[in-house]
């Protein structure tokens, strides 16, 4: 579909006096995310159907963001949302996507649901509360009967429809009979609308000031890029990092994070001269706010590819900066040195072997060779593990630790090499 | 043009029996360079007209590489090429591609030729021998005059025709007129053929032994990729890595190269425990073999993503083991330590910088980014100045190179990151 017809004609009433499409998550209106993301993915033009009341705050969004879009008014608001649709009859024509105002949805979403067709419909619903969305019975790939209080249900309305225009003629009959007065579950079920499954994906109904967290949530969480995440980041740092982007989201910008992490990198390799438990643990949590600035950078639709060239470039001489400070605090002998120069050249090389891979092939390492995964030897892992041997530090565990790294790390970038030979051949 | 006809009729004399396409040049047959090419470049069908005696080779030939082509034979082959061409006639329609199978040309030649229309000539033909070229006057862009001893002439004809079926009205006309006998020259000046210049680009023309040897030559001097190469580079290592390539192109592959170039590399490392000086000579042989892998690649038409991945890999490996080689053999204080860890964290993350920048924009950062080149500190660079400071190296002078390097190497990463900064906002 090219076009999109979006619902924002209803008064807010839980949330405020701002329509519910423009206010913000994670730093965007709701209504710029979906819009963006339906433009991502191929949709042209938009028809707004709002009200008399909202017309101008959205006029303003419009050319804020510079957006295809047409305002249609609804000046009967009060009465129920399948009026709206119907006064976008005349500025459709053929495929349309049907969406409403005040759900977000993630990038997956949208992508999959617009080769949906008929009602999206949700039977594993995971952000929504589905206490209070509308449920939908199924029968022979239609709807058969919605509400909010069925008892027996297969799915839940996702408020976003891929229609055509036949779809007026439903609500041609509709205005007639009840004047007006009818929503889109009362469209949805005269029309037996095709049903689409599209189970779990991320997608939420805000009505309340609670659904607004639970959105924001929802993005956070769904903004772990990942691939290049190894065993500590899985089951550690990604859990503690997300929760923090979640209390960032509205306050924080990536940049400023980016900034914030590398600074305390830097801290933590000054602080092995003053006490090596405390170096580790500041590295520790260098290493958790690591994934902030990534996760609030997709949260908050500021994604740059300079953003993450920078902070690749940073995170490199944090570590580089840590090791190089810490055999500086430590070691006296000029083997342990080599041993430490070693360690530090593997640190870099790890990271430098599946970039190197990316820029010869066009591919990120990680999806091409899942292989690569499984190798022990990430940074979030290295630097857990220099935490534990500093926690309680001796001469000896300082060494140990060294050499653990020097072996690793180069180990792992010739296993690297050799995984992306044998793909290759 | 998606056909080429290529003329491979003539019985070779000075080069011994075989036929001329299938002399091989730095490992390949002139003739599978020139298809190739003009594969790459869009060509989809071949005709190669050649003799009885020679037509059981080129059948090996074109089966051995798989190639879509068709052989037609020329039972008279000592009579002029002319006839060659003209029994190409019912093999081919519309635009195609004329070219001789003993000239030897380089990938731009053939890009921009295929774009041309008409003779193809060179004004001023760079490594052909204009002593036995064909000459050619020139008169409102058509061909006036041809042939070898002209003496007034304002190009030389490089064997590459971009024709269609009319030139088949003038063989028609030879044929008649001079019973078979006349060459391509006699066609070409009945035709007052079109011109298309051509100026100084790789071709050249193998009628002996000698010829050959400039072929490999021009081949191997046309193979310097140099995007990334420093001033040491331009000025001394490829003058001499290109002569090398020359020498080794028929006898020794890029893989081979490879690992000698990573041994020597290694082993000026280890040398630093026993001499300085022979450890920063050997050090800058290393550094400028390190061209000759990559020439021979380009040369022989043996490039691999892989191979250039590997090199690139051993490269920093080289680096590292030579600093912390070097800092262990020479160095007693940590502060001392410290610096070299720093030099060598700065470089690999010069090469980091640019290869992260190529994974993240997917365009090579030299070309993108034309200032970066002017940035000193390229690996030629730091190499050629480390065995500077290691000829009579006495303690300051180590020292002083460490911390040269860890400045330059580090200051060059924040001016790369600050020029891809500036471009992309
Ligand atoms: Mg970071
Ligand atoms: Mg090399």
């Amino acid at each position: 579909p090219k076009t999109a017809v979006i619902l924002a004609a209803g008064l807010g009433t839980r949330m405020g006096e701002r329509p519910k499409g423009l206010v913000k998550v994670a730093g965007r209106e709701i209504l710029y995310r979906t819009m963006h993301l339906l433009q991502k993915n191929g949709v042209k033009r938009f028809v707004i159907v709002t009200n008399e009341r909202y017309a101008g705050l959205y006029r303003e969004f419009i050319e804020e963001h510079g957006l295809n879009a047409e305002l249609v008014i609804n000046p009967e608001p009060e009465k129920g949302n399948g009026h709206s649709l119907h006064l976008a009859k005349d500025y459709v024509s053929g495929r349309f996507v049907l969406v409403m105002s005040d759900h977000v949805y993630g990038e997956e979403f949208i992508r999959e649901a617009l080769m949906g067709s008929g009602l999206i419909a949700d039977r594993k619903p995971r952000w929504t509360d589905v206490g209070e969305a509308t449920r939908v019975r199924v029968k022979n790939g239609r709807v058969e009967e919605t509400g909010k209080s069925l008892n027996e249900w297969d799915a839940v309305d996702t408020g976003f429809f891929v229609l055509d225009g036949t779809i007026f003629e439903i609500t041609e009959a509709l205005e007639r009979e009840r004047e007006g007065d009818y929503s889109m579950s009362d469209v949805v079920k005269r029309a037996r609308l095709e049903v689409t499954f599209l189970d779990g994906l991320p997608w939420i109904d805000v009505d309340t000031p609670e659904d607004l967290k639970r959105a924001r949530r929802m993005l956070v969480k769904t903004a772990v890029k990942g691939t290049g995440d190894g065993f500590i980041s899985r089951h550690l740092n990604r859990k503690i990092s997300t929760e923090i982007s979640y209390l960032l989201a509205e306050k924080v910008t990536p940049n400023q994070m980016t900034v914030v992490t590398f600074a305390l990198g830097i801290i933590s390799a000054f602080l092995t001269l003053l006490s090596l438990p405390l170096a580790g643990i500041l590295y520790q949590i260098s290493s958790i706010l690591d994934g902030v600035d990534g996760e609030l950078a997709r949260a908050q639709m500021m994604t740059s590819r300079f953003g993450g060239y920078i902070d690749s470039l940073l995170d490199r001489y944090v570590d580089g900066a840590f090791l190089a400070f810490l055999a500086y605090s430590t070691l006296t002998k000029p083997l342990w040195y080599l041993i430490a120069l070693l360690a530090l050249l593997g640190s870099v090389m790890v990271s430098y072997s599946t970039e190197r891979f990316k820029a010869a092939y066009g591919k990120d390492a990680y999806s091409s060779i899942p292989a690569l995964r499984k190798l022990p030897g990430k940074r979030d892992e290295r630097i857990f593990l220099t935490m534990l041997f500093l926690l309680y530090p001796v001469e000896t565990s300082v060494k140990a630790l060294f050499l653990l790294l020097a072996i690793i790390t180069n180990l792992r970038v010739v296993m690297t090499a050799w995984l992306i030979g044998r793909k290759k051949s």
